[in-house]
């Protein structure tokens, strides 16, 4: 299996970013990397491992794309950057999957450009893990599609589903649509539009409406438009900070808190691990015509191991094809 | 003061409701209390206090309004409700405020169907106060309105912004649209829209685009579509659950945790009230022609004393005429 990485996206490339890819190429065999990116910087960072050189190569891309450029002006004008080259190279057939903690409006529009949609999805759609009570709960979309038609979350379900029952074995994965409460009914034209369309996938084990309340235990993939799912997703990362602010200021508070705290260091610890989002890996990007995740734009080394280990799995279940085969039968049905 | 309380409404009502009521009407001079609901019930709980007899008044209502009645119907059918009796008696001037910790949908419809919405206001909405690292901070639209137009979200900055000053009395409250980046250009056709609308309000402290992770300490007031909003109060609301869920299995892992949790009780004591919305009283609906609370449903009494005191703040900041006035200025100045 060969995967490309984007050696220069990311606030910590590119030494964390090779860093984390040859740690994990070092404990995986059969697995080779391609690195995108200046070659001289990349080959000064891999000078301070030892590994399979015959496993590693470096494609030189001299440009970079930088966090806050317009997106698609960005992809046409800069087609020597590290991301352009390894999204050609991705649709080349060079290498089985892509990783980058890059730009994610960049990611976007560069693997719609490049690589394009896979036939008969609308639109392709940002779907990371979120912490959960089971395996974690899958959110789709995250933000890619700000405004969605019915079809799309529809599309979103069914790969959503796919995803948590091919990459991570959930059998029948419960699928739920963001509304605001569970009655069917429940919603905004777009949601209860939607829910009458998921209703009819039979390939989707779908739950109903579900509030926020209930992702954490009662479903395996939540299905929203791009915008509520943004606000889904980083409303619960901002309770999360904040709760772990008040503990800390309580924590230190008094002589008393401070001896319990000492105490309970391996519980919080524990207890920060399961929250840790960055242990699922990166964003998958479901309905490109080419395995790709967007890795968090802080990825350390340890977070790429997880995002290597999650390509690879996506790349194992053969995801593209099932999405694809999946929509055929849609469409088919239609 | 007089305040009209809907002795019916609510999972611990009467007797929580009543008890609740009747405890902070014996420590508030001048304040007068109206129950609506059935009048032998209603009187039956208030056997159990001592208070000043010639301050409580019932008006009996032999119907009750169950919480999945739907709202329209059961506003127009029954007119004898605990909820409908309340707000003609509202409507009529014989009390300051109302407080209702019934069915929402309810609430709402009957509001607009009895009371009716302020001149100008196209909707009113549910805008209540989520725990923050300062003062609070006041959500609106938390689900009221699902389908909105930006005209609609730049009421609610204006709204919320008087409610902020006027009855929690923070000067010059920040006010930040929710959106999926703190960008300008950031967000849905809605929110994008509603973006350019709030700038051109004077009165509104607009700090722009806000992400669900910011909520916490960089507003007072954020501005969401009910759809969008309710969204990201359920999922904080979740969120917290969820921890405290983790943090109370870590907290009985072990011998050591549970010694470690024994020292950390008075500092997770505070943590959880710190995070109880309950002690910021309940959700008022703003941009109706009268003051009313929609409390939560699981309403108890400790409840009923932060909602009858949010109540009072309310009408002595005179909040139905300034928002009124401010509304007539708005309209004056297009």
């Amino acid at each position: 299996m060969k995967l490309i990485i984007d050696a220069m996206g990311g606030d910590y490339a590119p030494i964390e970013i090779v860093k984390g890819s040859i740690e994990k190429l070092n404990i995986t065999p059969n697995l080779s990397l391609i690195f995108t990116g200046q070659e001289a910087i990349i080959k000064q960072e891999l000078s301070k491992y030892t590994y399979p050189l015959d496993r590693v190569e470096i494609v030189n891309a001299t440009e970079i794309i930088e966090m806050n450029e317009p997106p698609v002006a960005a992809i046409k004008n800069k087609k020597n950057s590290s991301l352009v080259v390894a999204l050609d190279l991705l649709k080349e057939g060079r290498g089985d999957a892509f990783i980058t903690a890059g730009s994610t409006g960049a990611t976007l529009a560069g693997a719609l450009l490049r690589v394009g949609r896979i036939k008969g999805i609308k639109r392709p759609a940002l779907a990371p893990i979120m912490p959960s009570k089971t395996k974690g709960v899958l959110l789709i979309d995250c933000g890619a599609n700000m405004d969605c038609k019915p079809v799309n979350l529809a599309q979103f379900a069914i790969m959503g589903s796919i995803y948590m029952e091919k990459v991570l074995g959930i059998p029948s994965p419960r699928v739920g649509l963001a509304s605001v409460g569970v009655e069917d009914e429940k919603g905004n034209e777009l949601s209860r539009a939607s829910f009458e369309l998921i209703k009819e996938e039979n390939a989707v084990n779908f739950i109903g409406n579900i509030e926020g309340r209930d992702v954490f235990d009662k479903v395996d993939v939540v299905v929203a438009d791009g915008f509520a799912g943004n606000i889904m997703l980083k409303s619960i990362e901002g309770m999360a900070v904040f709760m772990f602010d008040i503990l800390k200021t309580e924590l230190t508070s008094s002589l008393r808190s401070k001896i319990g705290a000492l105490l309970l260091k391996p519980s919080l610890r524990r207890m920060k691990k399961t929250l840790d989002y960055t242990s699922y890996g990166g964003a998958p990007l479901l309905g490109i015509d080419g395995i790709i995740i967007k890795a968090h734009g802080s990825t350390k080394a340890r977070t790429v191991h997880f995002t290597i280990q999650q390509a690879m799995d996506m790349v194992n279940a053969d995801l593209v094809n099932v999405i694809k085969s999946s929509i055929v039968s849609t469409e088919e049905n239609d």
